[in-house]
């Protein structure tokens, strides 16, 4: 059996794993997200000790993806300090001598569900992820969606909940959908973490449905997948996924019936709990395998 | 030279052409649309006079796009009034006895800007027009997008205009971007058609910059198109695709550079004028010819 990597490069950790790019999982290893040169020694020396015929790796970004672009594979622009400009695909593809596919973490992630989780089966499909940031990857008819760069769902721009003044802390927007509904958001407001909300919880339930289901709503109306896997930190809020279901039905209203009439079915949590990006990177590997 | 049909079916017109697929056209007919029976007849009798070996349709909508459902080729639940439930697909392809590929009309306007206008050779491009109403369609690595249904991007939420008073024309939503920024919303502001705005018109220019500019930036974040390209009537406002562009680039800010840093060649007016649709179908039914 032909073993493959998969890298999902994260802001706090990178997860390391083998397999055979068919949803399995033989190796791994979770390396904490230090400064570039040592987290990646870390992942060169993992796959040392356990050889793969490729390399996929789900990045943290903004990144590079363009295959004709001199800075091909690189993270271009990012605020993690340290990380703006390291060629992620070259430093792992040299240091492993394989061949490297690169895509964003939530297209690894969309990729991983639509595979072999939430949205199994599906050509179709959208990931959203609301923890430290909000991102979304899509895949469409069976690919990771690419497109000049790459999405930057986050960044959408929401009308504003009546009742919030919070400012919105995306450092190029302010207000966007990040900026107000992120994890780091809902700390700034309460002054503690949104896992220790207590009996603020409900309020925060209602007014981060507001904002998510228009995410939702935008990616529906925008990209008209067949399902949306929705995910990450912040969706530890008791309720929140069944809020977000009801407002997406509001806010769709008779519009789109097919998507608004079974929304428990097109709404969903991931299937994958952390390994959506690893096994989606695995699989951009897999993937290389006629050019082996 | 094996030739194909092309209709584009509009609530005020259908075009019909007949050409190789390949951005030419030999033989036009402009049937005004009336109710379905006399409509599709006229369809059936123009390409009984010239005959073609399969036929690509652009509709208006909302459109059955999935085949494996019994109401495929339909159209579904239109306001157009004598229009729902009508088997397009299934008249035309019965009518003339040749395959039939069905699509949006902005999804066929996108794929006939992609093929032969003004993203020509790009792989990843949307379609945006702003008309009677507002739509958008879109190409993914070179094919038009399909998911659960069509995309519906006249329905995104944007955040409305703090000058503006209009409660939106939207029958879904009342103020979703079509509800504010289409041709009729701007007549029901204004008590005439903007076409005669007159003294108005500078007015109208920055609100409806401020409109589809979100619409733009949404599309960017959420498709990373290579290109967007807006027409339609209402860009008919002298210096609205200016001002659309000037306020996507407020919008974006700094999140997107490689957007932002171009945006002169990112948002464009069309270059087939009123042929995309068209030529988009047609180059639809030119795809069928390895089922022909
Ligand atoms: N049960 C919870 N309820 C609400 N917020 C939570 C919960 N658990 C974690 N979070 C928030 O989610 C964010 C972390 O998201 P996560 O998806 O785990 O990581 P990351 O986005 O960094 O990959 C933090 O802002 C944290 O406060
Ligand atoms: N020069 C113009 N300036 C502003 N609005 C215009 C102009 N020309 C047409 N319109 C508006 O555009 C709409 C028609 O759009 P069009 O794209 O031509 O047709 P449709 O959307 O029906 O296919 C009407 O609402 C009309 O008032
Ligand atoms: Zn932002
Ligand atoms: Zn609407």
């Amino acid at each position: 059996m032909t073993l493959y990597g998969g890298v999902e490069a994260g802001g706090t950790k990178v997860v390391c794993a083998v397999g055979s790019g068919a949803g399995d999982i033989v190796a791994r290893r979770v390396i904490p997200t230090a400064d570039p040169t040592s987290t990646l020694t870390g992942v060169v020396e993992f796959f040392a000790d356990h050889p793969v015929a490729a390399l996929g790796i789900g990045s943290f970004g903004p990144l590079d993806l363009d295959p004709a672009s001199p800075t091909y594979g690189h993270i271009t622009s990012t605020p993690k300090r340290g990380w703006g400009g390291t060629d992620v695909a070259g430093i792992l593809g040299r240091g492993l001598g394989v061949p490297v596919a690169l895509d964003t973490d939530v297209n690894a992630a969309a990729y991983g569900e639509a595979l072999f989780g939430a949205a199994r089966g599906l050509h179709n499909a959208v990931y959203l992820t609301v923890g430290t940031g909000i991102g979304g990857g899509a895949v469409v008819a069976g690919r990771p969606l690419r497109g000049l760069v790459h999405t930057e769902m986050g960044h959408l721009h929401v009308r504003r909940h009546p009742d919030d003044t919070y400012a919105g802390g995306c450092p190029f927007h302010g207000d966007c959908v990040e900026g107000l509904a992120s994890g780091p958001s809902l700390a700034a407001r309460l002054g503690r973490p949104a896992e220790r909300a207590g009996p603020d919880a409900p309020a925060l339930v209602a007014r981060q449905a507001f904002y998510l289901a228009q995410l939702v709503a935008a990616v529906t109306y925008l990209l008209s997948p067949q399902r949306v896997v929705l995910g990450g930190g912040v969706l530890g809020l008791p309720g929140l996924l069944a809020a977000v279901r009801a407002e997406t039905v509001n806010r769709l209203g008779k519009a789109l019936p097919a998507f608004a009439d079974d929304l428990d079915h097109y709404l969903v949590a991931p299937d994958l709990a952390d390994r959506s990006g690893v096994l989606g990177a695995l699989a951009l590997a897999a993937d290389l395998a006629p050019n082996i």
